[in-house]
């Protein structure tokens, strides 16, 4: 089945904000089976609106449209559905009766703007919205079934878990042929090494389509097929997922999927071990991270944050004189603040970043892009420098914090320092 | 100037990443004064590229192409503008020597694959990449100028600002009517009653439009006119601003298009006062918002991550029998907790969270949602209880974190306490 996606909003065209909606849209269709085509953005515009729909009714046989349910004047996306599918809009009494009930159960006064939100195309079916105020709506032109959600992700991502996905998938089980994903996340490999090293893939497995994805500083490889014959599709899946694993290494940090926070946070669960982070230019960046997981109070014990050198004294007992002396990117330090973070939070491993940031503080001797990483555990504490390129001040701390996550991750499975590490021990 | 944008790439397409490409193109261009009316976004197909860049000609003046111009099989975006622009690829001289340098002064050896990007469109101008292996290009098909740039986020907008823009605005500046934007940032009113209180803004100034822009939790509210008599647009620009202003209160935290992180690193600056954190439930997330911003070291001292309640007691001197007794999610915690990093991190005001993210840790009486935060000056600490509505984990803790600022930004300025804050003193 093929889908397309498309969100309206002049705040997601202008680019005022980020339209994290659509994505989430696409990886839930293709989770499905679902083949997603094309994601269009048009603005609050009636014409702009319809426009779009018309040309995806002739294109796709499935669509989710998000935005223009809300009360504001610029909200007309019922009205471009009704325009596009040579419909009136009528008032949808389950959708007033809907919108009343989230008022009530909220101790809220309806605004008279808010019953402009029950008017759906005639026709349409009414789609219940738990989260909010705005019902979405369902209804066919042509050959394609359209989905009509709010923009407000967190209400748009409950209702298409609870009220499309379920008719998807209902539409997916009688056309699907067995689909074959494998997902490996690589980190420390160029993207034009790890392309020449898979370079003979397509050779070798002729059923099975490979996609390389940057998603700085990672990589996600998907290697995904289809075929009649499911016995056959899975081994071959089984031998390409074998032969990529010895192409690439120990580079490969995740075959599930799974972020490399949430990777060292499995590790550590069946170890039954446990992690403190001590961050100055990541400034909160790595305990973010770890801490985006639920349940990752398991494994995750304390952070300490020492932007000033004093607190990087007062929480890790770092020597002022060491500090003074060497400048706070420093391996030795790097070291005592991990040491330092271990101690004060009985943790079984710990990890400290110390680096220039940017975009100013650098120096010709240690760079925009420097960053001294310490990691500690129960046989060692040790100093690492690496001299990364200046990708900017965010890109920047995005690589520091990957870079000593994957330290720690080698640290754990006793596995070679990776090739990007520039290794100086202490002096 | 009507503007088109298309991203290609199946880890885009499919939800595997975020587009955050557009948004910051999309937004470079309107500051040009161009109006962008469409973002597609295709897969690693020819033939789909092909086709969107054929509709795009016949509808835009001016398009920016991002992905596939990389090493990689799957990179195809320069053979689909040879295809739609009916010409041949042929190799760039120019771009084969930028490679080679590129390679050169980061001591690294090419590959081959890598002389695969010097392929361009023949009649195409090159575009110099000077973060990254992948030239641009640029062409003209029919009345549409393309700018082709690579997809990394950090290649992409550093040949946007050098590259790209410079010849937008030269395109430009003939057409350009006099322009007026202000930004407005509001945290803790709903979209819906903001639409409302600024209802009358169209009749009240006619030559300028309004934008409300969601992005979660704080909501965006741009003003924007074009008019040939500057001097009146900004005089009516003036009395828009003031109009709303008084119609939204201390919700608006921000005119100046700062992030509430920053805004508050602001005030801080101008007191020369400094700040440092304790949380729990945001587990670092405050600390890297604050940490964003570069030359933040001026004011942000330390951060403290107390996930496990041992690091509660011992990093922030909360004493254990009250977190035994009280539990973790409490006022008196966090009171406790903003007071004891104020301690440590030797630091004018402090905030503090604790709080239940999700998915799990809810309970009848503080539900998923429910967050204790520490707000600590030289003249108080003070712990308040909010319960908002469960948005999702992620959701949640940018909501925690968000409001925890925003207590603290009104405790600096002696602010009234927020709707949203459902306020209980220590007992």
């Amino acid at each position: 089945m093929i889908a397309e996606i498309l969100s309206t909003g002049e705040e997601v065209l202008a680019g005022r904000i980020m339209d994290t909606n659509s994505s989430h849209i696409a990886a839930q269709l293709e989770l499905a089976g679902v083949r997603v085509t094309r994601h269009i953005c048009v603005g609050d515009d009636l014409d702009a609106i319809a426009g779009a729909l018309c040309e995806i009714k002739t294109r796709a046989e499935l669509a989710v449209v998000t935005g223009g349910l809300g009360p504001t004047h610029d909200d007309c996306t019922a009205a471009a559905a009704a325009l596009a599918g040579g419909r009136k809009l009528i008032e949808s009494a389950q959708a007033v009766k809907w919108i009343q009930k989230w008022f009530q159960s909220h101790g809220l006064a309806m605004s008279p703007s808010n019953r402009k939100q029950a008017m759906l195309p005639e026709g349409a079916d009414g789609l219940y919205n738990a989260a909010g105020t705005a019902p979405g709506f369902c209804m066919r032109m042509e050959r394609c079934r359209f989905f009509f959600l709010p923009g407000v992700p967190h209400e748009m991502r409950r209702m298409l878990a609870d009220e499309v996905m379920p008719e998807v998938r209902k539409d997916c089980l009688d056309r699907q042929r067995p689909t074959q994903r494998t997902l490996l996340s690589v980190i420390g490999l160029p993207e034009s090494v790890l392309g020449e090293k898979l370079a003979e893939f397509e050779q070798r497995f002729s059923h099975l389509k490979l996609g390389i994805c940057a998603s700085f500083p990672t990589i996600d490889v998907h290697i995904e097929g289809q075929h009649e014959d499911a016995g056959r599709l899975e081994m071959e899946m089984q031998s390409a997922r074998r032969w990529v694993l010895e192409k690439l290494g120990d580079a490969v940090f995740s075959v599930q999927g799974r972020e490399l926070a949430a990777e060292i946070g499995a590790l550590l669960v069946k170890r039954k071990q446990t992690l403190a982070v001590a961050e100055s230019c990541t400034g909160g960046m790595i305990a973010t991270m770890l801490t985006d997981t639920g349940g990752s109070s398991d494994y995750f014990l304390a952070g300490a944050v020492t932007y000033a050198n004093a607190a990087k004294s007062d929480m890790l007992s770092v020597p002022a004189e060491l500090v003074r002396l060497r400048g706070a990117v420093d391996i030795q330090v790097a070291e005592q603040m991990a040491a330092g973070i271990r101690k004060t939070g009985q943790s079984t491993w710990a990890i400290a970043t110390t680096g220039v940031a940017g975009p100013t503080g650098g120096t010709p001797e240690k760079p925009v892009g420097t960053v001294c990483i310490g990691v500690a555990g129960p046989q060692f504490a040790i100093g690492h420098l690496l001299i990364f390129p200046d990708f900017g001040r965010h890109a920047n701390r995005r690589m520091f914090a990957h870079a000593a996550l994957d330290l720690l991750r080698r640290g754990l499975l006793d596995l070679p320092l990776p090739a990007y590490a520039a290794v100086e021990k202490p002096t």
